[in-house]
């Protein structure tokens, strides 16, 4: 054992330490030390962060400006991780909530209720405002976190860090709750997914190398969450004004983020009447369009690539296929589809029907955008990232999916015939 | 790529294929395949079964008595089969089933429903029935499954999945739906458990050694079933008429199982009066004692080793220690527990809620015997195993556990502002 593989360990086992009087914790103390967390990010308390952050920020010179910007921390951005806070302060406690209850017939009384995962793993790349968010969610549901963060803001998580700690501390909970892995050294990222038994899940965030790494070295179970490849399939029977409208939702609101559209499929039937207009208005939000060639019969476009099909390109760029209906359009999703997020704009009903029964997503929709598929649309309130795996969490991960459940009975004495 | 995980690759690739028409078929249809199988197994169809069963058994010859009577069947275990399997067509189909509903301020409704989680792989030991129970259950939650059984039972489970595979034919579903490693080559296993993206899920069923080597080697989600090492905790203020009653019932009422209690913690204001009695009715239910020092003031036993605080005996044996109180009994399970069923005897409400809400175990249980942390018995029906993981489900695997949620939304035409 090497000592960082040491001190991953011991600083895990502190952590597992503190999850277990976590468990038990109360909402209100709870709350309390994430409204202290709050009330520190808010000027003047957050200098330190600030201070840490230009230093980070200084040191990244030789990043792109995409990362730069994303690593940056100001007085706004940190109000808005205060807010943010705030909201996860009036999110229910998860922690004991009955998701079934019934009694035996015997009179054994038994529950499925709410508990904590135990120790959540968070790996992540550049923005530091996760250290908080990620940290906060899990706290609020009763677990422990260890963190991992990117090298680029590790002044910033460190302070981010003691931040929460002081917080702990002040409320008389164990500061171990939330940990952060205190060196850079890359052996620590590889200890820390190893350590089965004591850290309880794993979920990491960034790209999808960081996640087919620690996928595959894992011992410790693993949330993933790869791409978004989200399609919009327009049927021969959709109201285009609809199809128009949530195409340019889905592609351009904000196409930096996995429930984007990736790709629209456009059936046969209405290929004529529909491309022109779509092609157009994308064009002018600045869309760049790739289309297949019984696209490009209609409209001007780029050939696209086989590689274009399964490109996620959280970027103002869209590939443009034409389909012979609803059974070709769902053969195109199970092959190229990333089990995120995919819609269809029909107005007919059995088609619309059997699209949501058989199209495999965490999120199928019906005459909406893609960008629903989203903890605060769906009513999770804040999330740490959306699940594409299908065990414990498919979807959005609130503080519900940082739960597991477990049953409680209360008798009266009864036995098992 | 060797021809063996060659071969185990095509038939996962061909058993994914039938999950996906799977997950969409009614279920009329599926209880219809199940009644098949059913009826096949009953006399006189199941001749070929009991030949093949038959020749197993002469095989293995060189088995432990106990083994070779978890091998064989006859024709009352195959009408028990046949029983569980009418059993599970009378249970709730779970695909489709809405989890959660509401509509957003917008009109989009949404839910989340239940639904398969796709291509489960199976890996057992010697008992020939899971391969019938344990693809009835995949195969009603609208997965297919990829089964893996014991080198002992080949013949016998070749000559089941032939059974299920006439079932599906003759309904028109895909045979591949319950597909059998074909072959004893052990280089079979590990190939199946690294086929991440094919297969969903593994859930290995059987001893400590094979659990460990899946979780250890696995690349696929696996869910795991760990020992139990259940605990009761007779309390102070506990009724020790219902403590006599209780231990007893969770000790001898079936020593074989996972939920059985393998340690009695005894508060020490209480050693006196109650250890006397339970050790009489212990030895009397033919249980061997092995004691703390405290305990053996008291009673007579063989002294327990560090080690048989960790076991979990599946026999009539049973290790007894006396703690000071509810604080100690939560420690001494924290440390040797396995998140499997732990049970207080007590009168005290407050200590009974600490209990319930402090002790991490898949189903904690108050006045009433471990026993119960059972699919039947909590009524979830049958059960594919207890998971002591705590990620996707905790406790007994039932159909519901077998399925994902997924979310679907219908709207008209809604966009994200």
């Amino acid at each position: 054992m090497s000592e960082v593989r040491d001190e991953v360990e011991a600083l895990a086992r502190r952590a597992k330490r503190a999850a277990r009087s976590l468990a038990a914790a109360p909402t209100a103390k709870k709350d309390a030390v994430l409204r202290r967390v709050a009330a520190a990010l808010r000027a003047p308390e957050s200098e330190d962060v600030l201070r840490a952050n230009e230093e980070d920020v200084a040191a990244g010179a030789d990043l792109s400006p995409a990362l730069r910007d994303r690593l940056k921390l100001d007085r706004a951005r940190l109000d808005g991780v205060a807010r943010a806070l705030d909201e996860i302060v009036e999110l229910p406690d998860p922690v004991g909530q009955v998701v079934h209850s019934h009694t035996l017939d015997n009179g054994l009384e038994v529950q499925r209720v709410r508990a904590p995962l135990g120790l959540v793993g968070i790996i992540y790349e550049s923005r530091p405002n996760v250290t908080v968010d990620a940290a906060a969610l899990c706290f609020k549901a009763g677990n422990a976190c260890l963190l991992r963060g990117g090298k680029e803001a590790f002044r910033t998580n460190t302070a981010l860090a003691t931040v929460f700690a002081a917080a702990l501390e002040a409320e008389g909970l164990d500061p171990a709750s939330v940990s952060l892995i205190p060196t850079l050294d890359r052996e620590a990222t590889r200890a820390m997914i190893e350590l089965d038994g004591i850290v309880d899940v794993i979920i990491p965030r960034g790209g999808e190398g960081l996640i087919r790494f620690v996928a595959e070295n894992a011992r410790v179970p693993v949330i993933r969450h790869y791409k978004g490849v989200c399609h919009v399939y327009v049927d021969r029977d959709a109201d285009l004004d609809k199809a128009l409208a949530i195409a340019m939702n889905a592609k351009v609101q904000r196409p930096g983020v996995c429930n984007s559209m990736e790709t629209l499929l456009v059936d046969a039937a209405v290929a004529d009447a529909f491309l022109p207009k779509v092609a157009a208005a994308m064009r002018e939000a600045g869309v760049e369009l790739r289309a297949d060639e019984r696209a490009r019969a209609t409209i001007e476009a780029t050939p696209a690539t086989d590689a274009d099909w399964d490109e996620e390109y959280l970027d103002l760029v869209l590939t443009v296929g034409v389909v012979d209906g609803v059974d070709a359009a769902m053969d195109h999703i199970a092959r190229h589809g990333s089990l995120h997020t995919e819609a269809i704009v029909t107005e007919d009903h059995d088609r619309a029907e059997r699209f949501l029964r058989e199209v495999d997503a965490s999120c199928v929709l019906v005459n909406a955008s893609t960008r629903f598929n989203d903890g605060g649309q769906l009513g999770l309130g804040a999330e740490v990232g959306i699940s594409t795996t299908k065990l414990h969490a498919y979807g959005p991960m609130g503080l519900g999916e940082l739960c597991t459940t477990r049953w409680i009975g209360r008798g009266a004495g009864q036995v098992r015939a």
